[in-house]
């Protein structure tokens, strides 16, 4: 249980960040955040989205969200963002946005390794501006990786879960080509994995997640006809966790597995999520029922991180019409994750 | 456009073939359709649905289903099936119950190649009753394959389907590791499945499939980054088909083309069925929604042929309590396709 509000971090300026972070407060999805983010570029996002905009609350400090008088939105503005972000144009690459958005997680990190903020959701980010200004990172994982490592700079090994509301998946492998991916399914990893998921996910119902293995050969190798990665591999890592107190069942055949934990009314799934050898195995269930719905968590950092399962959207940006559906699912599971309930 | 009427195998008598055949034929849903099996093994499943039985009509021809009174059961009895197959115990392997299933399938398959049915639905045969019974194939496709090759002994190239009512998938690879499913996709693989597609499939308005490939790396290969198989094979095998005239388009990144696929209400999909490279690929978003609802189709046989998603279900056998919802889909689905019309 972690405590103080949860931070947004706005993204980037040109993308659909700020407007997806205007559309979750005004929607009253978003009352208990606070936005990392710049104020003139929160203010323009509003713009479009309502003729007066928002009054905005600037904080010294998350805690202070508490002052905030209703329909304001609370946001602190980290030192040394770049001028004139609100000038640029939406939706093309800016050096000065990279810069703001790299600063804004940076400034989010420090708070909640501070214990002044219980997580963060991140809007999207756009790679090339990052590039542009400088930032050694490609993506948010990686420099959320780096800003956690400590002092003798060794990264946390961390894992990418998807989610949506009836479907959890945490995967071994992401993105690599799928040759590469079995030769990287090893012992240690899948182990890994297993630890991971068991440390950061509460069950559905609290409590450790109940966990099923997804194999990676057809029926699960069907007792090695088909592959023995599962024999090999995926059954001893199992085991070995069993043996730590991790509820982990399998390997199970993929095709059935996720539909087996699939959280629906009127059934008692047996698992609280499915751990998937690769990217498209796990991502394929979970997006079947509509991209909007998804969520992105990163597990092994020592902090909740969630974002939405979309990017900037340069090609829609300031028009007012992007969907908040993912953000939204994002700031719910960061808030159940950091209150340990879901 | 095929005439005559729907054959139904009854499958192994020890399974639950018979009960679902009976059960679907009591629910009104294989009116159209004649049996291929043994009466009396047809009559003990259905006195397990109701007390008196059904009557049965004994047909010399299927074209005789149009004088059967209703609540009759038309049924066809191939000649040299065993003695006393009503009289083996539910739920066990039998060599008799393995040699009357394969004679039921080369019955049904000699009435169709002659014009005289329209198509076959299967019901689950077992692979070690077959084997008991000196039947050289381990299953339906092998089977079917045999029956329907040439003089020369030449079998036809054959793909699996597997289709529910919002969502057809066609696979390149099935029963085999991943790893080796990986060096079977080649050019003439992927290419061979597009013109089986096309020529099997109608699409879900009429005329021919709009047909998405979906990749086998994580965002198809993200331009050779994860991977090249979609820059070396699947990418020239769509070209070739389109420049024979078939509707293919891709590859498409496999998380996200088959929710794109999704037929729904107020939704107009794009694509009519998705080729999968992989078995799991395929299946996991197939089986999502639960496997009562999918349907196997056997595509490349010069015949119509589709089998429920499930087996024989011995432990279940002759209990009265077996689901019929995929058999009834597979007829649905035989029906439609040899009306060209699903």
């Amino acid at each position: 249980m972690k405590t103080g509000p949860l931070l947004i971090t706005m993204g980037d300026a040109a993308g659909i960040g700020p407007e997806i972070v205007l559309r979750a407060f005004l929607q009253g999805r978003a009352r208990d955040c606070v936005v990392v983010g710049d104020s003139a570029v929160m203010q323009r996002a509003a713009h479009r989205l309502q003729p007066l905009g928002v009054p905005i609350a600037l904080l010294d400090e998350p805690a202070d969200i508490a002052a905030v008088p209703p329909g304001a939105l609370p946001l602190l503005r980290p030192d040394g963002l770049p001028a004139g972000l609100a000038e640029l144009p939406w939706g093309q690459v800016d050096a000065r946005c990279g810069a703001a958005a790299a600063e804004c997680i940076r400034a989010a990190v420090a708070l909640v390794r501070e214990g002044r903020a219980c997580g963060i959701v991140t809007a999207p980010i756009h790679k090339e501006a990052l590039a542009a200004a400088g930032v050694p990172y490609p993506g948010h994982t990686e420099m959320l990786q780096a800003l956690a490592a400590g002092e003798d700079g060794v990264l946390l090994p961390v894992r990418m879960m998807l989610a949506n509301e009836e479907l959890r998946v945490v995967l071994v492998t992401i993105h690599v080509a799928l040759r590469r991916a079995i030769e990287l399914i090893s012992f240690d990893a899948v182990l890994q994995t297993l630890r991971i998921a068991h440390a950061s996910v509460p069950g559905w119902r609290g409590g450790p997640p109940r966990i099923a293995v997804a194999g990676l050969n057809p029926h699960a190798g069907e007792g090695g006809l088909f592959g023995d990665e599962e024999l090999r591999i995926i059954a001893p890592a199992i085991e070995a966790a069993r043996a730590e107190g991790i509820a982990a069942a399998g390997p199970f055949p993929p095709d059935t597995v996720f539909m087996r934990a699939r959280r629906r009314p009127g059934y008692e799934e047996p698992f609280d999520l499915v751990v998937a050898m690769t990217h498209d195995h796990g991502l394929i269930p979970v997006k079947y029922l509509g991209v909007e719905h998804g969520v992105n968590v990163t597990l092994g950092l020592p902090f909740v991180r969630t974002s939405p399962d979309h990017g900037t959207a340069f090609d829609i940006a300031g028009q007012g019409i992007a969907d908040a559906s993912s953000l939204i699912a994002a700031i719910d599971t960061a808030r159940a994750m950091a209150a340990g309930a879901a």
